[in-house]
């Protein structure tokens, strides 16, 4: 199975669709926007992207480019970003002089990178490339952010490990797809709609749900820009789209919601559910 | 009125609190737990910090130290960020070889810094500070990315303006007091609420405001880590916490939640309110 990523070889996307699929070929793009593009246009068969961070909060773009594309969320996977400072054999986190990193994982490492005064932080649009980059180099005084697994691909030691800033930083990914995931399989389902602006609106869309026992596990507002006091919300149900209650609920909240959209009914795999358990994972 | 912010002057926090208050002292503080701990040792009176971006999402940091301290959100104001390229007069975007920038803004602006090819990018925990670093060193090879103002600031000239990859790019800021701010000001009021994982418990939580016919304009569930199906969620309405109705829906929703905290009830500035109409903002 071919899954396109962001970023290059040893890319937190990636380890996220190998915990997946552990044998996967796993494709690099340069944009969020080429993964979906990727897909939509056959060329592989499956994309992964994240949607959200524990302390960054959702992404946004991949949000719209889900809604700008006629493709399925298949799969959802948790990951632990531990972000460690890489270099070659010999090298000493006091004799460095340069570190690089994706500025995403520079600023979850702010407070970490402040003791090395004087040593230039250098961004680099690619965490795993970074590290290559430092292998490359020959240099004993670089460094790089990145992960365990881009220091294993590039023959990195680690110097530290767990840098970021905040301990607990998990990482929601979703794997894309052009056909939905098979329903037998779905355990969990995500939506997008919009409602009039008039209030209680919100509470009739939620009512379709929890008059009916179903639980939601995430829940967002976001102003639509440039139409004041209009709103999109994001909505995850634990359920199947399926499951007869739910779709019931589904064609209820098409009365009550201005529009919806089904963004994938799928099974999701937690930060801490085992790999065994994900290997039969993709149909 | 001295006003902390995150960064140096120049910041983008600092325009902000400038929009609200344009002959405040304002005072830059090294990290966010900076801003909070000057305005509970009451070294300041107010401090201005990020909420949630129109591309990033919440910036849940922030949250989180708002539940930390016994602090009050006082008012709130919106503000276009707009990256410029800047650098001495004489300098052009083709002859730069290094370019400075606080990762987020790097983050930010990624597709437009693709096309520098061979021109290194250096990360500075600091936006302004970037701007700083380009005047004080005499090259006209050398780029910051960085505020209008901060150009201004530094006597930098602007080479391209409004640089981000997506061009609505606003920033919900909002005042920290250790005081609640005047009743009678009040249009808005932020609450954090948690429920019992029992499905429905959402529902009957926003039940409160919902039969009161209170708009909310904003709601966000965030998982609670380590506690499995427990969620926080971070709720605005569009009510002054004193309104009869109001005060009726918090005393109601302390009855059905697990725990309620009120943020602030304030009045809010959004990003095309005139600076005549900021003015008179803050008591």
């Amino acid at each position: 199975m071919w899954i396109a990523f962001q970023g290059e070889p040893g890319a937190y996307s990636e380890a996220a669709a190998r915990r997946l699929v552990p044998d996967a070929e796993t494709v690099p793009c340069q944009s969020f926007e080429d993964v979906f593009a990727a897909v939509a246009a056959g060329r592989v068969s499956r994309g992964i992207v994240p949607m959200e961070n524990s302390i960054g909060g959702s992404i946004h773009r991949n949000y719209d480019l889900l809604l700008e594309h006629d493709l399925h969320i298949v799969a959802e996977v948790e990951l632990d970003v531990d972000h460690c400072l890489l270099a070659r054999p010999g090298a000493t986190a006091t004799a460095l002089k340069v570190v690089y990193s994706h500025p995403q994982a520079l600023a979850q490492c702010e407070q970490y990178l402040r003791r090395f005064e004087g040593v230039e932080i250098v961004a680099v649009y690619d965490t795993a490339g970074s590290a290559k980059m430092v292998a490359e180099s020959g240099r004993t005084d670089a460094g790089a952010i990145a992960s365990r697994r881009a220091g294993e691909l590039f023959g990195l030691e680690v110097l530290a490990e767990a840098i970021q800033d905040f301990a607990s930083n998990i990482t929601r990914f979703v794997v894309i797809g052009r056909a939905p995931a098979p329903e037998a399989e779905a355990t969990k389902t995500s939506l997008v709609f919009t409602t009039s602006s008039t209030p209680g609106s919100l509470f009739k869309a939620l009512s379709c749900f929890a008059l009916r026992d179903i639980n939601l596990s995430k829940l967002e507002s976001r102003p639509i820009r440039g139409r004041a006091w209009e709103y999109m919300f994001y909505v995850d149900v634990d359920a199947a789209r399926h499951a007869p209650s739910c779709a019931r609920a589904i064609t209820h909240l098409g009365e009550v919601a201005k529009w919806v959209r089904v963004l994938g009914s799928y099974r999701a795999w937690g930060a801490s559910a085992s790999a065994e358990q994900a290997l039969s994972m993709l149909p």
